[in-house]
């Protein structure tokens, strides 16, 4: 297997680690520092709990977020951007700066 | 409803756009020209004729991909990348140069 694996480019590669409506939004939330669960759970509007561990899970397994567990009581549980998860962020400001351009046209074409 | 429509952010919209694996693989075999369809889907090893065909048609309506009929015989039909196509494309090499460059762990976190 080559050095990229399953995967056809860089680009596709990077699709694995960010695919879906969620994972860039919750790296979004948190760039300011870390945050507990039930935190980023009510700053993303609609994702479900399920799906917020399941789509954490998978940031941490592909290195982009820490989970910090700390011996307190109650528990206390916090997520944070790791260096390659700040890398990636800056990596999709572009993405995001296209759409913000392209709006019209997307939300013409979501709602139409 | 705002000008960002259903979308939160300008990175929520660009991931209606680019969503999933094959639609930023599909912008990067049509950025030296216009291509027809089999030869999209002979370059793009794993999609299904139908995958492709309903990527292309999503492509289209968010005005990233262009299709061109031709009335020859046979039919000719052919499909090339608009101008905000072509910057959507130039959007995502970051994306794709961070994968690179983290390529092992998102190699090592698929296949674990």
């Amino acid at each position: 297997m080559s050095r990229l694996g399953e995967y056809t480019c860089g680009l596709d590669a990077a699709m694995a680690v960010v695919d879906g409506k969620w994972k860039p939004l919750i790296l979004w939330e948190l760039q300011d520092g870390p945050k507990r669960f039930n935190a980023l759970h009510r700053s993303l509007a609609g994702i479900s709990q399920k799906m917020l561990t399941q789509h954490l899970k998978e940031l941490q397994r592909h290195g982009v977020v820490h989970r910090e567990s700390y011996h307190e009581v109650p528990p206390r549980v916090e997520y944070s951007m790791t260096p390659a998860g700040r890398e990636l962020l800056d990596a999709l400001e572009p993405l995001g700066n296209w759409a913000t351009k392209h709006i019209d046209l997307i939300v013409a074409a979501s709602t139409g």
